[in-house]
């Protein structure tokens, strides 16, 4: 088993078709986050990719690793309750493993990594590019004083109280389709066009409510922008930027100096959501064409 | 700082009065218990209490660590978000510190044990003898292919489905005072009376329908106590055992080689609760009255 290298998803043009001879299967799992150096494999680094594949390499004795295809690429230190992913397993270990798959990798998986469901995907399926969208959430909490250490690994320690009202105001100008250059990490010839389906805080925990919690669901992200929004607006709700301002970061269409990343221990990928099982090709499909039209981006 | 081998608290009876050049001050901690060989002091290990009074130390320029007194003396692994100790610091070094010493505290202080109140006692305070009664929680997911790994530090893997309705039922049944020898480890010479204010069950989370959590309220808690009756109501819940069985256990008075004590890192110490400050002088006499004709306990 030699890490590899390669991307877990090749652009849609270069994409092969499936292979009659393999089974395509959905995976659904967890993961905390603070162990792993993010999804992708990476040589010498423990990614979630590499111990994922790795297990299922030895349940189902393959000769070497299978490749995974990802819904959220999350990156370091970011934990995921509702991960998706797809791998085409050949047909034969699949059918001989898949009662006992899911049992079988949970007890060789390391506790910070579960395998909640494994089993054949429906036909169409493609866990990145059948998705209609991701939902992801950050957890804050505003006063550490008071801070929970049991949840100091999943939570941001900020130490200025948050208008909550304030934040809500300056997200709704940031919803829809629009260039999230100004929030994202930009990569030569990939779009930053995404649609942002919803971004709104709360304070979900009746017992701690010094904990406020964003969630944040668009079809596609592009790289580190959850956690640039969040940044802008927690300037907002500190108190030191005006509600406007990250809509107005957003027509600049430029990565701006003044967003700050905020830490990625707190971010969470919650659920991916795919159409119904009869649309999922139709949806890979049009998710291809607009990204295509967009850039080859997401 | 040479650790200390003493208990936090000595027996009613040897309890010193309060010194008239100290002031009695209150703290209230959280902590995750995962990195802890529990509450009290043991030589060479790292305990809550060595770990907070060498902070207090620290942060009051003491020539040596003051001894902090403990509403609940939680065993190794186990959390707490609503602990509450006490200590007698001298008046010069506390008036100096007073109003920095939370923020002080924290500074120092690891990112697993958070001082979220500390202020001067009101009269008559004492944390383990003024406490009304502490309440407990304990964890549990019964369905472990859906284990949050995130949550995995504080939540008991159970692999059997349980009938929550049931281990109610068996629940209700122990309420009130009893011998709980049979769900405590016996000391020599100590009562293991208690009285048993709530024990329930529920599903508190809408998101994770996959946990149920204990709750778990008594004036005070023998040893083991908590970890014994949650081992007993999983065996109802489970099925093993129909829901008279930990009732029926109680009438024996004997520690029952049928009940096992479950995993510590599910269990929190969530409060202890006090009454209104002009009661408290006059609860502490009572609990130590309460104990001594217990027994020496508790």
């Amino acid at each position: 088993m030699t890490p590899k290298t390669t991307a877990s998803s090749g652009t849609p043009s270069t994409r092969p078709a499936a292979d009659p001879g393999t089974t395509r299967v959905r995976i659904a799992v967890g993961y905390d986050g603070s162990g792993f150096s993010g999804w992708a494999r990476q040589p010498g680094r423990r990614t979630v990719q590499q111990t994922l594949e790795d297990a299922l390499c030895r349940v189902l004795r393959l000769p070497e690793p299978p490749q995974l295809t990802v819904a959220g690429r999350t990156d370091a230190g970011v934990h995921a309750r509702g991960q998706v992913a797809h791998v085409d397993l050949p047909a034969g270990p699949w059918a001989a493993a898949q009662d006992t798959a899911q049992r079988r990798l949970c007890g060789i998986l390391p506790p910070d990594l579960r395998v909640h469901r494994v089993g054949a995907a429906p036909p169409g399926f493609d866990a990145r590019f059948s998705a209609l969208w991701r939902r992801y959430s950050y957890r804050v909490c505003d006063d550490p004083a008071w801070a929970d250490p049991l949840r100091r690994h999943e939570t941001l320690w900020y130490p200025h109280r948050l208008a909550v009202d304030d934040m809500n105001q300056a997200a709704r100008a940031c919803l829809g389709e629009h260039d999230f250059a100004a929030f994202c990490r930009r990569r030569e010839g990939a779009t930053t066009v995404r649609e942002l389906l919803r971004l709104d805080w709360s304070r979900p925990d009746r017992e701690d409510p010094t904990v406020a919690v964003a969630t944040v669901v668009a079809d596609a992200f592009c790289h580190n922008m959850v956690r640039a929004l969040v940044g802008a607006l927690l300037r907002v709700g500190d108190g030191t930027r005006p509600a406007g301002w990250p809509a107005q970061m957003l027509t600049a269409a430029e990565r701006d100096p003044a967003v700050s990343v905020v830490a990625p221990h707190a971010l969470c990928l919650e659920e991916v959501r795919y159409p119904p099982d009869d649309q999922l090709s139709q949806r890979a499909l049009a998710t291809r064409r607009v990204r295509e039209a967009r850039g080859t981006g997401g």
